[in-house]
């Protein structure tokens, strides 16, 4: 980039058609490009944004809750490639187009906010939280001084402030992450570095071998989090559960004596609350004993934090158990932070703590309702007794009722979930999560989570399998 | 949770206020909650989203490239806290509040969007990408199988293949991530496991010390990305760049040799494409040659990745000399991800190939103009001659421009920009980003981004410095 003066001319006359035509008035060229007046069309481009909020409300916002929609239109990869134009041109579409572009997008995508989206572990739309990241997206903040960002610091601040006073700590400091995976990842740093702080500027070269202990139950991405830090996913050590998916105590201290035999390094305990597949709380009062006794680590995993709908007293109360300082220095690992507090605070403002905790309360009654439903009828079968809001069950169609339940009931049994989730996806009228689980063969799991969600919604989730199995 | 029947309960007559009265017909009673029926009011909430919307299109998305209104509103945190309620209560506010809160939240936060927020790598309004995140915070999709997210992964997959082309690779893979300190992060990781893929199941106990080389100009994620991948902090090798900010390549090699004869274990090269303060570009070439003799993988930490509103060809073309294969079993590290490949998809079919070229072209251009005006204005001064859109410069008060340049001259002038930059802030007029560097006292740096940014805003940005600063 040299200062070469020639490039520069004043302007008069024609100047040919842009995206908006600069100001002729006393124009600039660089190289034979205008830089009077923007080149956006301002106008075009709000007309455009209003255009869009429209169709997002009556497409999506309003659409969401209307149970006599799809929660899906499946199409497979193939002819959903026939359907949508996603090739990018040398010229840009206009702006109908776009919009039209827009109403097939919102078409073939699935429905979370659908109140008979069961798919996984968020659903439902709640329209505080809405707004507030439609804010979020039209301030395009990005969180990392005051300077740039003193509302959402502030906001921030309060929901943390707020959150650890429920956990009945006097003090304490946390961030918001994107979701529980890379909180898991803090976590075993954060544990790395109270355990040898060293570790931050000189690495693990030359250090023993680290060891975490987790449940057998945990959710994957510990073995993630260790390959990725250097710790290595086979020094996850998976201690044995008991039959409701309960880490055992006395199996956690047996590994750690192991470990120190061996000449590794135990640092960490990742406790569960509330595990991915079966709802299972691990003992931690037992657990922080042991971690006392060994100078480990307790991080306490509570899955409810990725579901901001289902959030509050139940989280709290199960989290006063550890006590976790962070390494503020080092608070993030990505620069940039959307401000994820903000669409809390305004959940928790618009419905208050009480507001809040009957979600809870109202989600954890829908669980009871649907347990003693499948209870009372024919053909569905709980795999445990649940302990949470997870609820795991089969369905048995009529043609495996009388049979004996050994090794080829099982197998066929093992048919059923795919085969009634495909017909589901299909038709659209409801979205189920399935799985195997530690050699239960495949089965449903139902966790309510969306505050849309009603009684006669329990009840269409059990007459629409039946709906779609009984034949089978 | 336990089948007790008798905590189920028809219900008949008044069952008192909630949020929304749930359906008495043939209502169902768990633990005294009403199952039946939504509790949330739909209609309430789609008019609540309805106003917000409006909400942010007069307070934000017009008045965001409109001149006349402020950047900033500036408050300390204190007087901020004191504007704001803040305040999670026990019970909800009423909607009208909730829209003054979100109506305060606004006006108090930076307006990123403004044709003179020039404070960061990002900035200005782009519509087509505004709606693509309202869409996507609408349907609230998860980025991670087919089944939930089938357009978003069509998306992605087209808009991956589209730059794959533009790099001019035959084959590729890639991922949106959510900025450069995680992008950089996984380019260590990724090197590390072409170097040893053990590393992912046994960790880094027992192996030698891992090194990596940036150039002294580097962005400090490197650092972060050493010490979370447990690599350390001390292994990142920081090479001495020439006056223009670019690695040396001679001191690159005498780094690497160094490093083997201590034992280490060299495995990777970052090189820079834009650096962040002096936007200089390393010598690929040459560094390609250094990382091939000595068998070392080449990552090019081009920051334009971060601003989509910059991104066509200067992009791939500075990319084309390294090969990057992905590790694809392991694609992210969080779980759930946001579909950042659509809004980026959304502006390449609004303005297409050329018109993000026309983008980049122009945002160059009004550099290059920025540049002539500095060198020909009295008072300004420019760090160095530009080499990409950077442009660092001093502003020299007319009390300073007599003194020889001496220590107590940089010692007076490290102190004007902070008092220049205070001013504009409580002014509102501007936001620029100022540091020190290297041994360079305090200097303002502008990145012209934002498409709405005209000529007439770079003279303003010059003529308000020199208005604030004349009387220092």
């Amino acid at each position: 980039m040299s200062g070469d003066a020639d490039r520069r001319h004043p302007v008069d006359g024609d100047i040919g058609q842009q995206e908006m035509a600069p100001s002729k008035k006393g124009a600039v060229l660089v190289d034979g490009i205008i830089l009077n007046g923007p080149t956006t069309d301002a106008k075009a481009g709000e007309k455009f944004v209003e255009e869009a909020c429209r169709l997002i409300m009556d497409e999506v916002v309003r659409k969401a809750t209307d149970i006599h929609e799809k929660v899906c239109e499946w199409q497979s990869p193939e002819q959903l490639k026939q359907l949508l134009d996603l090739e990018m041109r040398d010229t840009g579409e206009p702006q109908d187009r776009l919009l039209e572009l827009c109403q097939d997008v919102i078409r073939y995508s699935v429905k979370t906010n659908h109140p008979r989206f069961f798919n996984q572990l968020y659903a439902g739309l709640d329209y505080y939280s809405l707004v507030a990241r439609f804010i979020t997206e039209a301030l395009n903040p990005s969180v990392y001084t005051y300077e740039v960002s003193p509302v959402f610091l502030l906001v921030e601040e309060a929901v943390l402030k707020k959150m650890i006073e429920f956990i009945g700590w006097k003090e304490g400091d946390g961030i918001f992450n994107p979701g529980g995976s890379v909180s898991n990842m803090y976590a075993m740093n954060l544990a790395r570095y109270k355990y040898c702080p060293n570790i931050k500027e000189k690495g693990l070269s030359g250090l023993p071998r680290f060891v975490v202990f987790t449940s057998a139950e945990s959710h994957y991405s510990m073995k993630k989090a260790a390959s990725f830090l250097g710790i290595g996913a086979e020094n996850v050590c998976f201690v044995e559960t008991d039959g409701r998916g309960k880490m055992i105590p006395a199996e956690l201290e047996k590994q750690v004596w192991q470990a120190r035999e061996e000449g590794a390094a135990p640092f960490l305990v990742c406790a569960t609350s509330g595990t991915t597949v079966l709802g299972a709380f691990d003992p931690l009062d037992e657990i922080a004993d042991i971690c006392e006794r060994h100078g480990l680590w307790l991080h306490v995993d509570d899955l409810l934090k990725k579901c901001y709908s289902a959030n509050a007293s139940y989280l709290f109360q199960q989290d006063k158990f550890y006590d976790v300082s962070y390494d503020t220095g080092d608070k993030s690992i990505q620069c940039s932070r959307r401000p994820d507090a903000f669409k809390f605070w305004m959940i928790w403002k618009a419905l208050g703590t009480l507001g809040l905790e009957e979600r809870v309360n109202r989600a954890l009654a829908l669980s009871r309702y649907l347990v003693d439903e499948i209870k009372k009828r024919e053909g569905f079968k709980l795999l445990m007794e649940p302990e949470y809001a997870n609820i795991c069950f089969w369905y048995i169609p009529p043609s495996l009722r009388e049979m004996e339940e050994g090794p080829e009931f099982w197998a066929k049994l093992n048919l059923v979930a795919p085969a009634i989730k495909e017909r589901m996806m299909k038709k659209g009228s409801l979205m189920l999560g399935y799985q195997p689980h530690r050699g239960k063969v495949n089965f449903f799991r139902q966790v309510v989570i969306s505050p849309q969600v009603r009684r006669e919604d329990m009840d269409f989730l059990l007459d629409e399998i039946d709906l779609l199995g009984r034949d089978m």
